[in-house]
């Protein structure tokens, strides 16, 4: 059975955000995004794919399209497809955030 | 901008575990389920969709074919397509998941 602790990728580095796969198939994908102050994923669209951002730990401003709203622990955040989205982590506090994608962008070998 | 507390959905019924709709598009759908001490979600598989849980309170015992693990919070599982899966809340506590699927088995109206 594919058990994946999701602290065990927890995992920051200085220059930029970072990822960190917990599963993918050809039809989905799961990551960790993990946040230091002052780092952020650009804003960007995906044409055919939704994304969910689960925020695990800390706050961070969220956009989607022309919205940016600040969003902490407990709270889930739909980018859908084609909408324009991305994350700051602009507070003082590290940020994690599990996301989801559907189906998958680039799909592994089934 | 759709964003969800998930605290808000946290809702348990005395005769069966309760499914709460967090998100859903044509391509994916994301619940919460609640589960009371000894409720549980009977095996099942689906062929065409996987699905992720993701612990975030309690503990129960998982099912993917013919492996039974004990998950607690901070965990998740992944039940592939075609996997017989379920989930017992075979402990003391309250157990909540967070379920991903895609892709969505009955999607709805786009």
């Amino acid at each position: 059975m594919r058990v994946v602790e999701l602290e065990g990728l927890r995992s920051f580095q200085p220059d930029k955000m970072r990822k960190s796969n917990v599963f993918e198939t050809t039809r989905f994908f799961c990551d960790l995004y993990c946040l230091e102050p002052g780092q952020a994923q650009a804003p960007h669209a995906h044409a055919g794919e939704d994304k969910v951002y689960v925020v695990l730990e800390g706050e961070g401003t969220f956009q989607v399209d022309d919205e940016f709203e600040a969003v902490e622990a407990g709270y889930a955040v739909l980018a859908p497809r084609g909408s324009i989205h991305g994350v700051a982590n602009d507070g003082p506090d590290r940020l994690v955030c599990l996301v989801f994608m559907a189906p998958h962008p680039k799909p592994p070998a089934d």
